[in-house]
């Protein structure tokens, strides 16, 4: 990793590295991907307004989320499928996260089972990453398992209403390799291909589900991609404990407005 | 057309496939082309706020078009001399909304005549587009035709008042080849020469006819091409039944703004 | 001319069949030639509202400009030394202008002499530009020398009080060929040098002149050059005939506005 | 330096002569580089309204800068480590400087000393830029040396809290040659290296900071880096005699805004 100074210089020696099929699932965004390119332009039309002369000898980026500490207020989205990237999967991503003191999310389509992340780094701050099932008695299984492996919050995947069409993938389609399997997406360790896990998911949740988890989890609730300030009020008044920007990274609703605006 | 997954893709495909003639005659817009090329970068400028947590397993894209039923808000445009491009021309077109609900709008300078289209898409809704002819008594010959056909409405293109200058063909004229006839730009099935139809139109019409056509024609009357709130409104008070917000594609007058505005 | 249809296809060619020196003295701005390019770009951020349905069969660009009748509102600068480019210099583009029925602005540093223009286009509109001599009993004979020739109007130019280094120039300065003489710098047919007719400007004229050129002057006199209303106002009130809003095609002063605002 | 005829040209020369090391070293600002960029930008977006028949026939850029006259409203920033690009260093800048009557601002990171600097270029106004030290009595004894020197300001860099991470050298580290000393960050001519002078600057410094000097010192205090109102008001309150509005050209903190706003 010599000469790699910046996130750009990651990506691009990341997209180099990875084979075709991995690249193409981890880069593409949905449709013309005008969300995916404004998610990082957005960010270059964000001036700073610096003030002078003040005491910058000690800097400190720690903050508390959840009610809790974090050494920086930065942590892993639930990002699907790591082990297409690396055999390590999200169990080297919770460990690099644990090195800064940050928090890991682990998405419900990980590679890595939630008690092998919370094996590998013990010390890290942990949340779980869920979508509904169509069967609820599931839902709450899976809720007992992550509480019980050590993650302190869970967090629901509203920003995936439905899948988007990623062209690269249109025009390349795959199947994911028979050793990608998905162990978190059911209350035991059964190991379900991700076919199944994509069926299993109930597309028809809506508010009342909210209610739902809240009266059935004592783990704190995240949602994930809420985008427009009707639905963080609604969050709010149904007692959801955070609210977390997203647009799932464009890969899902093409033209949403990018999760920073200047 | 394997690979071709989105619009773009297969304007592309199209655009390699057509001879240079069709092709200069099917892409070029007016003058410096630029409502041509907004017509399109408009769609970018636009984004939309998603709400989540609604029930989407269901999705329905079905709305009413003056009225009546349609499965999908997207229909085929009055566009002229589809044989060029291929043998079975509007037909083609015809059959294609046919199968996912939509309506077909069949132009005046069409290469297939209304009782073609009708017989091979008998199922879809079909729209009949028509010039001011200068004689009035064709203009409606051709509303009895259109009516007779199974077309439940007609379209007077307001936004070619002028033809627009389009540089690439400027630059290599052609005459259409001899097989290009038009046989809908009269009452009866006699088939005009594309110079014969375009000689024919009357370039003077105003509101005026706008009156006539409502005093003459049972059809719901539909004007294409309004671009200004100014327009709209004379048109509802002359009991026009649908306005076509439009600039012919770009085709016509250079500098007409984008049918979207963001 | 075969395949140039635009004025931006005739700019291309000359462009391509002048000389290096020739095209750096005509296509170069002042600067960092801002101004240049957004005098052309100006115009592409400027949309019109098409109104339809109105009777265009009969089109008539035709207006007044000083109180009498130009067949189209187009004209030709007085743009400088165009038997740089053609042997027939100025008296050609008084014979284009002719023939459409606008009007021709001879430049003070013309290469052909108003006589020979006022031959050469003996019914096309002619007005005479000219810059203010150090000696104003000069300057007062160029305006009789002018209205015998049959010009209608003075054009002084205001929008030159420096002149802009142009960097191509000042990268490979060159002289004007000798065969380059300016005969309308000067009340008889004298034929003074480039530079010579340069020394002669006065840099330090205000509008103190203005009123001076109106107490000597029959002629109807425009200001070409005035750029904001402050100066315009001021031209009014001291009897300026016409305001021509100019930025000398971005030559001289860089950062200027372009000539129209969207 | 035939053929350089703007500042863009004397750049693009500069960059073309340098070794990699210095042409790293001056060109980077920190990270994105998106102040650096729009520090340039900027100023393309800045139009001016000429005023029109002024005389203008003798033009005049002096005024004052801290009560006193310089013939041109320019002056060299405080810009370091001169002598890795040529061996006359700062002195040969206060000389060019000194030719055009503007003001040389000597960098704390020069590598001349005020002495050598006031020697080259005697008749120079000059301005000693310097850091807050950690040791105060040497802050102190550094004014005393300016002020012998003939330096008859002194500008506190307030703009480089944190050293910006600049890419290029990020991904090529490198060590200041061996004859690079810094004479000037000391009350004596002591040689310091680059690393002993950064690492006694006081990266503490508040506004308190301010009102010492202000106390210690009779030279007029130029704050350098000012972006903001509400610092530039505090400045003032404390007696500051000069604001210099700086973002350190890009190279400290990225994401600042430009220093001139259109």
């Amino acid at each position: 990793m010599e000469g790699l100074v910046c996130v750009d210089d990651f990506e691009k020696e990341a997209l180099r590295k990875l084979g075709n099929v991995t690249r193409a699932y981890y880069r593409s965004g949905a449709d013309d991907e005008f969300t995916l390119k404004d998610n990082g332009a957005a960010f270059s039309r964000i001036l700073l307004r610096p003030f002078m002369l003040r005491d910058v000898s000690n800097r400190d980026l720690s903050t508390t989320v959840l009610g809790k500490k974090v050494a920086v207020p930065i942590g892993i989205s639930p990002t699907a499928m790591q082990r297409l990237a690396h055999p390590d999967g999200e169990c080297g991503s919770a460990k690099a996260i644990e090195t800064i003191g940050g928090i890991m999310v682990l998405s419900y389509f990980a590679t890595c089972s939630c008690e092998e992340v919370a094996a590998a780094a013990p010390n890290a701050r942990k949340w779980f990453n869920f979508y509904m099932h169509k069967d609820r008695t599931i839902t709450q299984g899976v809720f007992k398992r992550a509480e019980k492996a050590g993650f302190e919050a869970v967090v629901l995947t509203v920003d995936a209403p439905v899948i988007g069409k990623r062209r690269d993938i249109e025009r390349n389609p795959f199947d994911f390799p028979p050793h990608i399997k998905l162990p978190n997406a059911c209350p035991d360790e059964e190991e379900l291909s991700v076919s199944k896990a994509h069926d299993d998911i109930d597309h028809g949740a809506t508010w009342e589900a909210v209610s739902w988890i809240k009266s059935v989890s004592r783990l704190p609730l995240v949602l994930k991609g809420i985008q427009t300030a009707e639905d963080a009020i609604h969050a709010v008044e149904l007692g959801v404990d955070g609210i977390w920007i997203s647009n799932h990274g464009g890969r899902q609703i093409d033209t949403a407005p990018a999760t920073v605006i200047s």
